[in-house]
């Protein structure tokens, strides 16, 4: 057995992902002690093996790791706080979602009461957690995933490691959503529009997962673009681009459809063009979204 | 051979898109007549094989298929109008791009002039017409469409019949527009809040693909969401949904960036909880999207 393999590990925080989390590392075979703040959360993991802690102090110094998720960071540095000195020496990883300065801020914490630090976050939901698709990232201090690595991966097959900013899990967990909700709204909008016109949205899904098709390799471009500053629009440029759009925004209109996400995504283009880009591709519109200058 | 086998087809139109799908008719061994309204177009497709005629009215009388790809439903009336005797008893595909609308009232003009009238969408960039993978949308008469279906298919693989509401290619064509322009301007807006907290695009963009790989299925539940009217908020409900948008929002805002996007995907959670979506899911912001009522 290596110092990692079915090390103890302790779960604080017992709602649905707390849960699945604590669910997870029992099948994977590790001793797991777990800590709910509200009692009467637990008892169907201690039926499964789990050992229940009386308090969330008796909980940490039970294990070298902790997992720790709860609603928002408040409620986690409000239980984490008083455990300064029985979490000294050990991990503490964060999986509540908050904002990057929040996590930042909860590492500054740990570092001045010597606890190893890592911030995580979900990217499933919780009937997936524990599979081998699963994605759960993590930021903070490398050496303190690399002990755990084992252990980790019991939760999510995809533990991704970003790097030593505490706050690189939040950052990308928003990332991906916030792409997530643009892709939502979009959807939406396609099947509102499709239904003004007597098209079922059964009958518009299997189409619309041509566009999905390309989006990795339109996102791979884009991501090349941004990160060179190279803009080349050769096959489609922001001002046809743009033309487009005022299509959509026409069409909707005269079908009495909401127009504010269309609107907001023409100000962002035709700003750019202003700027000079309408000979670029789309991907050029990332240097019109400050609004600092 | 059947009698749509080797068909002789014409286009008109040279543009890029038109030079493509004469391209693809010739390759598949088409006898190929080619017109375009200005000259000086079209030598490379007779040098691959194709008659370029002397006039718009013996191109049409040259084939039973006539396929028109020009810059919008105006410059398209404008060339088939005096052809309307030559049209006569032959099909007309018209693969111009415009509104639902436009593709209707050709329609109507071609039904009075006694031409099989099919409307279309490419939905592939030129460098893909011809290939297996290629899609093309029709909507309009369906025999016309079964009986030049193997001169269709040497333009895209999928040739798609969509029903014989002529403006049904468009309404899907937009409709994929308007999702895709939601995921790019989705897209754009992550890879510049991972920018504000530096981290690199091409780093991100293999995280965002996970979320890519999720929306085939969102959108096949969706569909049925709306197509039911069951908007059964089980997995995530739109008020935990409008919170991270919330979320998303706050962290934009003090990063700089534009909002507008955001806000707008905001304003229309937060109408669908004003009306009592808050436990349903997403799907159901399209009861909010009309703004007739």
């Amino acid at each position: 057995m290596t110092s990692d393999s079915l090390a103890p590990v302790t779960v604080i925080g017992l709602g649905a992902m707390g849960r699945a989390l604590a669910g997870a590392f029992l099948d994977a075979g590790h001793p797991t002690t777990v800590w709910n703040r509200s009692a009467g959360k637990g008892e169907d993991l201690v039926a499964r093996g789990a050992v229940l802690a009386a308090t969330a102090e008796e909980a940490v110094r039970a294990s070298g790791l902790t997992v720790v998720c709860v609603v928002d960071y408040d409620a986690s540095q409000a239980i984490l706080e008083p455990l300064a000195g029985a979490l000294a020496g050990r991990v503490l990883t964060n999986l509540t979602s908050d904002s990057p300065e929040r996590a930042r801020a909860a590492a500054a914490w740990a570092g001045e009461h010597g606890i190893a630090y890592l911030d995580g976050a979900v990217m499933v939901p919780t009937p997936l957690v524990g599979g081998p698709e699963a994605l759960i990232l993590y930021a903070g201090e490398r050496p303190a995933f690399e002990k755990y690595g084992t252990a980790l991966k019991a939760l999510a097959g995809q533990a991704a490691y970003l790097g030593e900013d505490h706050g690189l899990a939040a950052v990308y967990d928003l990332s991906m959503l916030d792409f997530f909700y643009g892709s939502m709204s979009g959807l939406v909008h396609a099947f509102a529009l499709a239904r003004e016109d007597k098209v079922a949205a059964t009958a518009l899904a299997p189409y619309l997962n041509s566009i999905v098709a390309i989006l990795p390799s339109i996102a791979a471009g884009m991501a090349t673009a941004i990160d060179t500053g190279d803009y080349d629009g050769e096959q489609a440029n922001l001002g046809m681009m743009a033309a487009s759009v005022d299509h959509l925004l026409h069409m909707s209109r005269e079908r009495g459809l909401d127009t504010g996400h269309l609107e907001a995504i023409k100000a962002v283009a035709d700003r750019a063009i202003a700027e000079g880009h309408g000979a670029d591709d789309w991907a050029s519109t990332i240097e019109v979204l400050g609004l600092k200058g």
